[in-house]
C-alpha cells in the first residue's frame, strides 16, 4: 500500500462504473471513502464491492467526487457544494463547459468546483473498462480557471495521481474542443458510417474487411450515454462536424466530376491530408518501428495459441507485441509477432524447426 | 504438396505484391508459373524471389493473372487477351464495373475474360500485408456474367482456391457497390476525421483514446493507389457518400438546435441506427461472447510479455485470443486474455498465485 496524496474523506456521489472505479482505487491506498447514489441498491452494492462505506452524519469529505450521468452533474455538484461548504467538488464527466455555466446559473459556490475528465476509454465499452484499473496511465483533465485557488486545483490532480492517472491542465472550452475533435466527432463519424451498413445485403458485408471493422468499432457505444455527451457539447461538435461536412462536400464534387481537370487531384491531396493527420496521433506500440514482425499461421482449433507461447516461453524469444487476426470462416489464424530486429532470424528458424507455418 | 487445381502454365502479369504472392504460392503447389513486368528489374526480383520462371517463346498459357495498377488493368487485360488467343485472363483489381467497359470499348474478347477481386487486406498496408498467404481464408470475388462460359468462371475459382482463398460469384455492378460499402467509404470516412487532426493543438490531440485511433488506422493508406481505386469507382462511391452526407447533414442540424423537440432524440436515433449496423458486420472472434476475459497488467519492460505467455503454457492455460493495450507514456501495459468461461476462474487464481496483477 503506497501513501495516498489525498488525505481525509472523499466522498464518491454516484456508484456507476467510475465512481466505484474511484472508490476502490483509493480504499487500495487506505484512504476513508463514503460512497452513495441516488438509488440505494446501487450504493449498498458499491459498498459490498469495496469501493468505500455508507455516508454518516459526521462526515466531513476533504473531497467530493461526482460522478453521475452527464445530464445530473450541475444539479448534483451544486447540492453538494451547498450540504459540505468546506468541500472541494470535482465531476467526471466528458464535457466540462455547459456544467460549469449551468453551476453558475444555479448561483453555486463556484470557488470550490474544479470540474475534471478522466479520459478512461469508457466511452469504448467493452470488458476492458470496468475495473479498478481503469485510470492507468490514462490523461485526467483538471479544468483550470483564473478565479480558482492553486489548492483546490492541486487536490483535484492528487486525486488522478492517486488513480495512477496522468494530470492535465486545461480550461473548460479547451477541454471540450479537443474532446469534440478526438472523441466526439469521431463517434459520430463512426456511427454514420455503421448505419449505412444496416441496409446492406449479406453478400456485401461478407466482403468487410478490418478497415471498415475499424472504423466502425465505436459504433457500438451506449446511445444513452452519448447522446448526454453530444447534447452538453453540442455548439462545439457541429462546428467540428460542418468542417468535416465541407471537406466531404469536395470529395463528393471531386468523384461526381473526376475525369474533368482537377478531380483526381483532389481525392489525392485529401488522402494525403489523411496521411498526415493520421501521423500526428501520439505513437503507440503497435505501430513501432524498432521491432520486426514474424507471422505466424495457427490452426483454429483450441489450445494452439497457447502452445504458440508455450513454446516461445520455451525457445526464450522476447516478444515485444503481438497482434492477432481471424477471417470469418477461415480454418486459420494469423499471428504477428513483433521481436527485436536482432533476434528476428532466430525467431523464425526456431519457430520453423518447431514445425510452426511462418508466412512470408 | 497438394496438387494445384489449375494445370498448365498460369503466366502473372505484374509483379508487384499480389502478383507475386500469387507466383510464390502456384509455385509452392508446383504449378508452372511464368511471371512479367513492365519493369524488366521488377520482373527479375520476383523470378529471383522463386515467385515463377522468366516467359519463353513458347510460352501457351492456360491462365492469365493481370495484377497492375487499376488504371493499367483494362490496356494489359486487352493485350494479354490479343497475344495469348486460347487463354482465360482474370485480373486482381479491386474494381470491376470500369475495366469491363473499358475492355468492351477497346474491342477485346471478353469471351475469355473473368474479372476477380481478392479481398486480400492490402490496402490496409502493413507487414502482414507482404506473403504469400495473402489470400489464405479471405473472400476472391469472381465476377460472372450471362455471356460467360461456365469452365471460365470455374478456372478463376479454382486459382483462389489453390491461394487458399473462399470464391464468392458476383456480378461486377454488385462488386462494385459492395466494396464501395465496405471498403472505398469506410477509406474516405476515415481519411475525413484524419485530415481533421491534422490542424489540431498537441494538447488536443494527447487526449487521444482507443477510439479516434481505430477511426483513423486506415487514412494511412497509400494516396498513389486509392486515388485509382476511387477514380475508377466514382460514381458509385459517391452515392453512398451523398447518403452518408444526407444523415451527416441531419445530425449537425439536430446538434445546432439540441434544445429544440426533437433534437435530443435525432440524435439518439443515429446512434441507435449506428449500433444495429455495426452488429451486422459478420463475427470475430474478439467479440466472441462464449469467452470470457481476464485482463492482466504488464510492466512495460522487454521481456515481461514473453513471460506471461510461458507461464500460460507451463499452467496449461488455453488462451483463445488476446488483445494487448498501451497508454503513450504509460509504465503499464494490458493484456486481455480470452478463456473459456469453465477455465476463468483458475486462470485468475493460477495468475495470481504467480503474481501477475489481474486488474478488475
Amino acid at each position: 500500500m503506497t501513501e495516498a496524496r489525498v488525505g481525509g474523506t472523499v466522498r464518491i456521489v454516484g456508484s456507476g462504473l467510475l465512481g466505484a472505479s474511484v472508490g476502490l482505487r483509493l480504499r487500495a491506498h487506505g484512504v476513508d471513502v463514503v460512497v452513495t447514489d441516488a438509488s440505494r441498491t446501487a450504493a449498498r452494492l458499491a459498498v459490498d464491492y469495496g469501493a468505500g462505506r455508507e455516508p454518516g452524519a459526521a462526515d466531513a469529505p476533504t473531497l467530493i467526487v461526482v460522478a453521475v450521468p452527464p445530464d445530473a452533474v450541475a444539479d448534483v455538484v451544486a447540492a453538494e457544494l451547498a450540504a459540505f461548504p468546506e468541500a472541494t467538488v470535482t465531476d467526471v464527466a466528458s464535457v466540462k463547459s455547459a456544467p460549469l455555466a449551468e453551476l453558475a446559473a444555479l448561483g453555486a459556490d463556484l470557488s470550490r468546483y474544479v470540474g475534471s475528465h478522466p479520459l478512461a476509454g469508457r466511452e469504448r465499452g467493452g470488458p476492458i473498462s470496468a475495473r479498478a484499473d481503469l485510470f492507468l496511465g490514462r490523461p485526467w483533465v483538471v479544468c483550470t480557471r483564473d478565479d480558482l485557488e492553486r489548492s483546490r486545483v492541486s487536490l483535484v490532480e492528487a486525486l488522478a495521481l492517486d488513480l495512477g492517472a496522468i494530470p492535465v491542465e486545461m480550461d473548460a472550452q479547451s477541454h471540450d474542443e479537443a474532446v469534440a475533435l478526438v472523441s466526439h466527432t469521431p463517434q459520430l463519424v463512426s456511427t454514420l458510417m455503421a448505419r449505412r451498413l444496416a441496409g446492406a445485403t449479406d453478400a456485401a458485408l461478407g466482403l468487410a474487411g478490418g478497415g471498415v471493422r475499424d472504423v466502425t468499432r465505436v459504433a457500438s457505444s451506449d446511445p444513452a450515454l452519448w447522446v448526454q455527451i453530444l447534447a452538453a457539447n453540442a455548439p462545439t461538435v457541429a462546428e467540428v462536424l460542418r468542417a468535416y461536412r465541407d471537406d466531404l462536400d469536395e470529395v463528393i464534387a471531386a468523384l461526381e466530376n473526376i475525369d474533368e481537370s482537377g478531380g483526381r487531384r483532389a481525392i489525392a491531396e485529401t488522402l494525403a491530408g489523411g496521411n498526415t493527420g493520421v501521423a500526428r496521433l501520439p505513437g503507440k506500440h503497435g505501430q513501432d518501428r524498432r521491432f520486426a514482425s514474424v507471422v505466424v499461421l495457427i490452426d483454429d482449433r483450441p489450445g494452439e495459441l497457447g502452445r504458440l507461447f508455450t513454446e516461445l516461453g520455451e525457445l526464450g524469444i522476447n516478444i515485444e507485441d503481438l497482434r492477432l487476426e481471424h477471417s470469418p470462416g477461415a480454418q486459420i489464424g494469423i499471428a504477428e509477432l513483433a521481436v527485436v530486429p536482432e533476434s528476428l532470424q532466430r525467431t523464425i528458424e526456431d519457430l520453423t524447426a518447431r514445425g510452426w507455418r511462418i508466412a512470408g
